[in-house]
């Protein structure tokens, strides 16, 4: 079925942003640290970006953000990078949940202290405990020069408030932690493993490196634009699959239904998505429905799909 | 990337058949009824059908075997055809569960009483309870006729002794029944809806059955060979999503990454898939490992999927 | 410690009563069906015997209710003199849930399919199926004359409407008696056996009736009045050990503390407890609280077994 | 009904104890940190002490053991001492679980964060939070004080290697600790609170030392031998209660019908016990059930209250 261009969706995109918008006053921006409550209720951007390196660009795009949940799916793939399938998957299972994000129930109920898979909580703590690196700021720092490779921007870096707020905040995820460690999933210290987690989640980023990530992803781990290869196309697919059946908390089934494309949402209201072949997208979105991901994001992504016929299904 | 015709896979797919045999060993023959118990330990076979007729065929095709969970996608569909998306939303939800596929303790926990997905017993009891139709027997026809058409094939009916012994033993489905009816989601008699699901389980198939039942999937609605339409596009897209999150229990995300195709299987040993806009695929292999899923048919699909890189993903 | 005569108890519980009745007006009388719904909001009594006959009886003692789940304790009983501890305790367990009176989930995750303990929904429909008897007729004869012993009224007989009524609505019964059949707890036929069920549940009582029933507990079997040997004094420790650790739902704890005396609720309201070697205590006030429990008869008890120290601990 | 005297009982404890004994080989020592590993398989020791102060005793009582989850029952009263009905319960709950000792399950699903009551590892947490004290080392002095009161023995104290073992190791209680923290049921530093509650798990007793703790709450908290008012009587009743209802794990249920009295338990295999009014019990048996509970000590009470007719019910 025949896509818009890019340069057609320049024009659409800033019709739909501003349906999209009013939905979010029906939203909650998370507050659990002061940092992340500051963000506007009502903003809402998005870009997309072609292989050439074309962008169709509306709303809010200056805004920065931090990633939050949306590292995860990075994390998986440099541990993925490091350690082969075989490694990861002997910490993190394939399965959606059907539960909360960060339900410690399913942790115990089925095969216990495995967690699911890699995007829930547990399992991206599990996946911070194997990336490479002889102490955990060498972890950080592999962390981050992958990231900003893939944004092909060299000035992302990480919001220290948010990442010491979270930090000091973080009890239900240093619970997390030493249930794992109580399972045997974590090798090293559960501390260590949790500032690796606390800094990915806390490094700032607008919608455009947003884009720019989800590029490589939409051409299977090259980067259209430089050509550059930087991620296995095997590990791509491993992580567009997980993005299809549990990105989106536990509106992953829904999205998939009504969006139909590989994403991954993040408590600061950021969504990562992408039309494989074809664009690298980045919305952000701070007020959030009651799954946790951005309300007004999801709206506009569901009604450009919906037009665009994007869904991989 | 190119993928190979359907003479090529021809060659291949009696190759890997072999090799994939060796696996029922490994597996476990459903045996909760008499009739299921009697399957052959080691069968296998595959049938793989293009969008011209034309067809790969390997191993034990010959074999007749019931649909069990297999025809809860068509009686979904068939439910959206009769009632939207909307009425059929409201007895079941979009989201897999991470349990097994008759866990009540999932419809007791989150939004009690409706049950996660169309694909687990519990959604696919309440999607029976919404066929239209003015009796039981009305409703059975209907699934029936729908079902040969799918096929194709005018002479596939109920198998009625696995039909009568389902129906006889069933008394978990029945717990199932009286738990949804105690929620509010049947609207008539459990006894009557049962007798409804348990009688589209028990229709008899073979591959090629199958296979052209998913080639009609595989061509968003209309069967490539007769050019009929005979299911609108969205609600196949419906069920793909659903068949990709939820459509192999609770091996379902493994299957995605693994696989990358759309599929659902049954207690019989059935599986059905498909390469969208390609092939319509029918598998059968009774010893079922330890998630409820033909062993030696899902190593056969990665096998194949994997050289064929057939993956959506 | 000294305790009260009856006679003293005539003035106590006139005094109590009063200031318990005003607590009704924040409980819910149960409304699941039309018969129960027409309790009085406010109404309370409480009827209290010593061994030698003598009663201290206040508020609405002339209202007649349905035993409800007060039965079960002596279904219990009869299901051990009938089969004995071996049998009993293959069906049941011996522990508390924690949970909802009829929750299914503890059916499923601790000892698949083996009720908790027999004064939940799911283990006294398992005690059901065993009590001695050709027909469920007989059974329900054997149970009503056992009853009618121990209340030393040959009078007492079945609510037929409510009966009616439990048995067609009673659809999350009918799913748990299903659940026990599928996991081979239940021999009989499943709506034979909720038959028994729902009869003795519907058996219609006043607070003389219960107080009685009590009597023959607080004697260790044994009717004080008339002397005769009724149940044999392990029976009733077993029960009475039930009575004090899951007879009052999932406030059973909460009353062990603050009341200390065994006792076991019923949904239409009513409370049979005792004082050992003392007391028999019969209780109705129609209005619930939120674990399903007399709102005003627990405020009654409580406050009478704290001025009285009746505690057994 | 007629009862030994204490004379009586020090030859039955002995001809008890020999056949209580051989169940030892059919438990298992605790292992988790190799302090508890070392205590022999068939140990079994039994000292009851009567309120004059003579004692029956039997087997290997010169052994000494950490107090583990007994020092819950001491605790809970000391909290109560300093705090009060009110804010004790604002922290724990009042019901037993019918789950495993430590699980974080129950902790979720009802009533979040708020353990069910305060014998459970999470409600014994958040007990140790409340004990007053302005520094650890002051909250651990007065339990160990309290400790040593309750025994009438000034030497008993912490074995320092069980402790610091527990605290290295202890990564589930770390893991309840962060989640009552996130629930806010934990005001203080989770570490600090751990601490006073592995301090006190971890203090050295004998079954001399916990017959004599047991006597003062069989004598409603006053120390008959030397009438020291040790402890209120409405404290003692409140942990009587929960050690009837929760005492003994998730075999609570089963020791009160089958032996009928106040208990609770620890993973070095005590078990503390009483007849209310009459004898303190302490007994030792390393080797321990499927509940947790010394496999052979269970045994043994069992066996002498039946025979001597102990049971409360």
């Amino acid at each position: 079925m025949p896509k818009s261009t890019i340069d057609e969706l320049k024009v659409l995109v800033n019709t739909k942003l501003q349906s999209s918008r009013a939905q979010a006053e029906f939203g909650v921006v998370a507050s659990y640290i002061p940092e992340l409550a500051k963000a506007p209720q009502n903003a809402l951007g998005v870009h997309i970006i072609d292989g050439k390196g074309s962008s169709a660009v509306a709303g809010d795009c200056g805004m920065s953000f931090t990633l939050q949940s949306i590292s995860k799916v990075f994390t998986l793939i440099l541990a993925l990078m490091d350690k082969g399938e075989t490694e990861v998957f002997s910490k993190v299972g394939m399965e959606p949940t059907g539960d909360n994000f960060n339900s410690m129930l399913k942790l115990e109920l089925v095969r216990p202290g495995i967690p699911f898979n890699p995007l829930i909580n547990a399992g991206a703590i599990a996946i911070s405990s194997i990336i490479s690196g002889a102490t955990p700021e060498a972890r950080n720092n592999r962390i981050l020069q992958f990231f900003r490779k893939l944004a092909f921007n060299d000035r992302i870096d990480y919001d220290l408030s948010v990442y010491k707020s979270e930090s000091e905040t973080a009890n239900l995820n240093r619970s997390i932690g030493y249930f794992l460690k109580d399972n045997g999933v974590l090798d090293g210290d559960v501390e260590e493993v949790l500032d690796v987690y606390f800094h990915h989640c806390s490094i700032q980023v607008t919608c455009a490196d947003v884009a720019r990530m989800a590029l490589v992803l939409a051409y299977d781990g090259i980067d259209p634009i430089t050509g550059a290869k930087l991620i296995p196309r095997r590990y791509v697919q491993i992580a567009k699959t997980f993005m299809v059946t549990c990105g989106m908390y536990n509106a992953s089934g829904e999205f998939a239904i009504q969006v139909g494309l590989p994403a991954k949402s993040g408590v600061s209201g950021g969504i990562l998505t992408m039309v494989p072949g074809q664009y690298g997208i980045g919305v952000f979105g701070p007020a959030l429905n009651d799954k946790g991901n951005s309300i007004a994001g999801v709206n506009l992504l569901e009604s450009i799909s919906k037009e665009q016929d994007w869904s991989l299904f």
